[in-house]
């Protein structure tokens, strides 16, 4: 089954966080599970902030990517296109907020699940909560701006 | 000259972000510039969000771990102690917010530069902006709240 992210073309699919090319990243894959768009990811034993506990910046940059690849989902499914037709849509960050409810143990894979609040124009705000073991640890909201058509080309 | 990361106790050294035990990470450096906190840090080839361009969940992460540090940092300032007296002082993230003013340049070395905003009790809110070549390029407010004294020992 095919992520949001294998649809990226290939000159956007180096980004850290989420894209397919870049060997030292993250490389998250994202789908949908009914209304809502479901990561899931295992950090490294390094991605710590005290022993025993996830890094808040790991956090903060998987809600990210999984923020942007869930926007551009939701925007090919408001126009009710597959996302392997043309024009490809590609989304950048306008802004992240980030609260952590509570630590975040290692180990256990994590769950990342968003819902679309809404589309605006170029302008789609996901709403992304983290789980771990069934518990949210960690709530984020992001406005994703849709990338100009030849950024990056 | 000591960074304020070079005063956490060995048991709090080991995040991903900031932690000068962690081999695997970024291990940021953070000194007073007046009454600024300063932060100087070159991103790796791969840490982009497409190519020439910085991965923002990067700078998220660099805003974070500098405002937790600037947010120890104020709070012995603020008490007129030298950071190597007890009790020490660690902080965690409560929220992060970041917006992205423009895409950052891949390349030059980034300057992040802090604020305190307010001390309040155990929670510092401190404002942070990346700069390169002394363009801002992304703005961030953290709410940090101090760890409890026994947290990760």
């Amino acid at each position: 089954m095919k992520a949001f992210q294998d649809y990226y073309p290939d000159h956007l699919a180096h980004c850290y966080g989420c894209g397919r090319l870049n060997e030292h990243g993250h490389r998250i894959r994202t789908y949908w599970d009914g209304e809502e768009s479901v990561t899931r990811f295992t950090p490294r034993e390094y991605h710590i902030a005290v022993p025993g506990y996830v890094y808040g910046g790991l956090l903060a940059s998987l809600i990210d990517c999984h923020s942007t690849a869930s926007a551009a989902a939701a925007m090919y499914r408001s126009e009710m296109r597959e996302m392997d037709t043309e024009p490809s849509f590609r989304f950048v960050t306008g802004s992240l907020q980030v609260r952590y409810l509570k630590a975040t143990p290692l180990g256990p894979e994590l769950l990342i699940r968003g819902r679309v609040r809404e589309i605006d124009g170029r302008k789609v705000i996901i709403d992304s909560t983290v789980f771990v073991d069934g518990a949210s640890t960690v709530r984020g909201e992001v406005i994703a701006i849709q990338m100009p058509e030849d950024f990056g080309a």
